[in-house]
């Protein structure tokens, strides 16, 4: 479970309460206010959990082991960039990846706003909590319980709690977010060197490559090829010098 | 909903607000604590459910009208003296309720120690929410959210307040054989023309990458957008002449 700069202590108490009832245990804050941050560690009865939480200033380091990445919304109110997928429908997912021995990560916005944007293109999917229309916006401790809840709603002995132990082979293990990062950067610094396109499309360039790149499930081999070969353009165009026009 | 004496304002604007959620208007208090429950009533952003809400002195008068009484909990300590249902199970039973005309409550106890044995004994059925048996006792708030959310979780409506599937309709083109084959070309050619490996590989370097390109299940944005990018960094590799060593 990660959770984006949460700020109410008695949200982040609550989602921490509902990760000990459904048997998570790894939670990760990213760029939290500091002082709310104390105190719902601090507070009488947090659980274990919350105290050995880890604490990120930047949520590509938070997701950097995850192979799946899932983003959570109430509605969304903009044109969304990955498929969205609804609630109920979120457990065979995670369980197909743990059972890959991929590691999962489900985030949550701030309570204010949820997710942006550029959070969102860190996303593999994005699954929407049903809610009615008219009152579409939840409280972070109760979608919290709600997304966990529904992971282990139709198997509570396994699912979620133990990910199976690696049993297939290596092909089969997808990338990490850190490792879609680096061949993001590597093809970043090609377009640049290239002249793609003007500079002033870098930052939405960038945007898109990251969600492309989480689309297209690349296995780990893929990646390392992708790599390579990026890594060799790169090289010789730099050789080449800055473009002749 | 039927509330019995909750205690905590915030627990019981946060049964509320999922009530609204999940659409669910019919709220009843039992015997609240009145200072804090005028205090949750008069709460800033309060739903008008809530400050609709029945006030009732005895759980037998909050159950009057109806004719399907459950009893939440999350782990029975007690012997349970009526039938018990995991809550997935739920759903099925309240919709052949209602579609009889029937009424159905949902009651849930004080957050310290849950419903009595006498309150229970209102109870056509218990339902236990599948918690940890580490920590399974379980927010107020958090414990309304998913038994509203199981009771509308397989409701054919949900279907169509989001039509999921229409908006990512654009979004689901696949490249065809073709187009793949046109990016694998052009792939190639980066690969051949920046050295990337040696020529005796090109065979199996052609014949994985057309594998791989399929298995990346591209969109055509996708595709337009990588053939754009190879081709100008092949035109940059090619103005640059062979490679110098």
């Amino acid at each position: 479970v990660v959770l984006v700069s949460p700020r109410n202590p008695l949200n982040i108490g609550a989602s921490a309460r509902a990760m000990a009832n459904f048997g998570f245990a790894n939670l990760t804050v990213v760029a939290p206010f500091a002082e709310h941050w104390r105190e719902a560690k601090s507070a009488v009865g947090a659980p274990d959990l919350l105290k050995n939480a880890r604490e990120t200033t930047s949520l590509a380091e938070a997701l950097a082991d995850s192979t799946l990445v899932i983003g959570t919304g109430t509605l969304m109110h903009r044109n969304p960039e990955q498929p969205v997928m609804p609630l109920p429908q979120l457990a065979p997912l995670v369980a197909d990846e743990l059972c890959r021995g991929g590691r999962a990560s489900i985030v949550f916005g701030p309570e204010k706003h949820g997710l942006t944007r550029e959070d969102l293109s860190y996303c593999h999917v994005l699954v929407e909590i049903p809610t009615d229309e008219r009152q579409p916006s939840m409280n972070l401790g109760q979608a919290v319980a709600l997304c966990l809840y529904e992971l282990i709603r139709s198997n509570p002995q396994n699912e979620g709690r133990h990910p199976t132990s690696q049993r297939n082979k290596e092909a089969e293990f997808k990338g990490t977010s850190a490792e879609l990062d680096r061949l993001a950067g590597v093809i970043i610094e090609a377009m640049r060197v290239s002249d793609y396109s003007p500079r002033s499309m870098a930052k939405a360039n960038e945007h898109d490559l990251r969600l492309i790149l989480r689309r297209l499930q690349f296995k780990r081999g893929d990646l390392r090829r992708g790599l390579g070969l990026f890594r060799r353009i790169l090289r010789r165009l730099q050789k080449a010098g800055p473009p002749a026009n």
